[in-house]
């Protein structure tokens, strides 16, 4: 039987630490490397402009800001940053009664708070700083990414250049930072041993980016009959706001109108201006979803962000999580090439999956308390929005509880959970 | 057409609080309402023996103990109670390791504790003080209640007495502390306007009452792949312990040996022994509900305890919640008979039902965090086991998280909620 012989690489490097993914986990992890002397190469399926530019996430937390600013990395987010040192949860304390703004300060609660700088600034500051900088390698637009003994002390990922070269790059680690999608997860699946805990929550986010003058200077989480509410501010003339939709809410359904009026509604609330402007990017839908794949390594190949966990955005913890996971596996990494110690690769995922879980039981916990659900399921029938209402007056009234809300929000430090 | 006119009643009384029920509640609100110098009558359906015999709850919250001493009737409850300045939550950190203890030490947290005394001991004291000291009414053995009038200032209870005399008593003001299954929440509903609110949980407590000593001082709560499992305790003598059991579950099903190696088996801990002893009564189950019912008023008829409001034993809050109940309605009727204002009448309802809610909801979030669910639920599923773990985790060493636990289980102030 005869075969084709495929052809042999025609361009073959070798470094210390693969990466895939420039999101903020793997343009955060090169960075941390650079820092101590580990040379990295990011692989990155999209070209520049196109992440440049993606919206995502908007909020980072206190131990996050630290991280960056101790990479020497936060310069334009120190300068161009919302610090924020509370929110508003909104709603009415018994149905039918007015709702009204309770401040969780997180000044006072836990004296420090959150940065509101959206995921593209992180990921632009970062890539000026590899690229522009330092001229530390970053390829775009790779495709037929793989992945290859990943078991051994000499993996190696092969991918086609943009310009269609096939190449190899050898390495002594892989990161996973290729997100949800990506082939980093399935390369761990394919061990035997990935277990993955997931919910999906039976809504989705209409999310709308306007120009118009935010009217208050902090979050405002809304608790409302006709769903979850969420107004946010990108820049003091942009707002951002979100409305609880169907998990399959075509955003066609959703005028600008019907969407202003909605927002009038469930925001509703005494002495609050609801700005409208100009949808700066048509209106999409997000689905809500958790997802926790555990462990998050195999052999030589470790996850770091959404391609080992995903949480909703309601507690604003995507992008913070996949800080996190880099400086622990960092750690490990520069401990590796220090000492040949392998202890780090060995502590890396239940160290990482500790926070993970925190942050996927927090986002669980405000995702629970603020959306509507079905009247006909146990979140959403007379007790489970008894629940809600009791919870959000204890968050409220409760020194304790809303010392909790402000802890997880504003995010526990690196290291102690 | 011709009808057999009802004979007339033969005894016929008065005096100004009608109060059905002579559990914590009703027995509770008579000696409020007599250190008022305000008149009731107590009537119950059971005899006296039978009340006092009545094994239920266990642990009074420091503001019922307060109010009790308050109220001149902890004189036993100081000398026998059992005050308790913390628990233990008993969990695996992650799948297969093996359980330890963590304490949540009320004490350091929020400094008081709890008081384990049964509620038979509570109903004891109460009875021996109104009906032995001071010579006030508690009719028992009464049977076909019924109420009348309750939109009119002047409200009449019908009942035969233990004897088979038919009477009626008339008042001002009836107080429904009848229970669950008693009459004065239908007849609240006659009224049209009550709401219920439900929560059924898919599993029972097994109880079990030993002679056997207890090996700890404190109550201990364990996650348990198997299911839940409480250790507790009632003297220096006697051990209480309940399991974790389907809602149908049998008791005949679970003999003396299985029950104390399931026991065994979920309160598995390094250090710990579980000393086996004598059954002192029939194991039984359990059922598991929450249920609000709204408002807990019709005119001159007052809900208060169980016949308002069920909360699953997790949380040790039935009797406490009813205390807290007719302190309040306690406080309205001798506002009444004080000023005539009815305003006091008209907060009632509201002023509970804040702190039914945080009890329920607290006793749902112990519920939660402790059982196990059906693997096929989303409670019992991957990511909702993940999400228990990592909230007992977190309750275990996030001090906001221990003292929101802490203030919730020892029991906020009456007032406060």
């Amino acid at each position: 039987m005869k075969s084709t012989t495929p052809a042999p690489p025609r361009r073959e490097t070798r470094t210390q630490v693969g990466i895939i993914g420039a999101g903020p986990a793997g343009l955060v992890l090169a960075r941390l490397l650079a820092l101590a002397g580990i040379d990295s190469v990011v692989l990155e399926a999209r070209d520049r402009g196109y992440i440049e530019a993606r919206v995502r996430a908007g909020v980072l937390e206190a131990p996050s800001v630290e991280l960056l600013r101790e990479a020497g990395v936060a310069a334009r987010l120190d300068r161009e940053g919302m610090p924020h040192t509370g929110i508003a949860l909104r709603f009415a304390e018994a149905p039918g009664e007015a709702a009204a703004d309770h401040r969780i300060d997180f000044a006072d609660l836990v004296g420090t708070g959150i940065t509101v700088y959206g995921q593209q600034e992180v990921v632009k500051d970062l890539l000026a700083d590899r690229i522009d900088e330092a001229g530390l390698p970053v390829e775009f637009e790779v495709s037929e990414v793989a992945l290859h003994d990943l078991t051994t002390d000499a993996p190696s990922i092969t991918y086609t250049s943009a310009d269609g070269t096939s190449c190899v790059l050898h390495c002594d680690v892989v990161a996973g930072c290729d997100g949800f999608h990506g082939v980093s997860r399935p390369a761990v699946a394919a061990g035997g041993e990935l277990t993955v805990a997931e919910r999906v929550y039976p809504f989705g986010w209409l999310g709308v980016l306007a120009r118009a003058a935010p009217t208050t200077d902090e979050l405002v989480y809304a608790h409302h009959d006709n769903g979850f509410a969420l107004y946010s501010m990108r820049s003091p003339e942009v707002t951002r706001l979100y409305l609880q939709v169907g998990a399959d809410a075509d955003p066609g359904d959703w005028s600008e109108r019907r969407i202003w009026d909605e927002l009038a509604t469930r925001l509703a609330c005494d002495g609050f201006t609801l700005n409208e402007g100009e949808f700066l990017e048509k209106p999409s839908v997000t689905p809500m979803r958790s997802m926790v794949a555990a462990p998050m390594r195999r052999g030589r190949l470790f996850l770091a962000g959404d391609s080992a966990h995903i949480v909703p955005p309601t507690g604003a913890k995507g992008m913070n999580l996949a800080i996190a996971d880099v400086r622990v596996l960092a750690d490990a990494i520069a401990g590796f090439y220090r000492t040949g110690s392998e202890t780090g690769f060995d502590e890396y995922s239940a160290t990482c999956l500790r926070r993970v879980w925190r942050a996927e039981h927090f986002s669980w916990f405000m995702t629970s308390m603020l959306h509507r659900f079905a009247p006909d399921t146990e979140a959403g029938d007379a007790f489970g929005v008894g629940l809600q209402r009791s919870q959000l007056r204890y968050a409220a009234t409760s020194r304790a509880a809303a010392t909790s809300l402000a802890e997880n929000y504003v995010g526990l430090p690196h290291g102690a959970v």
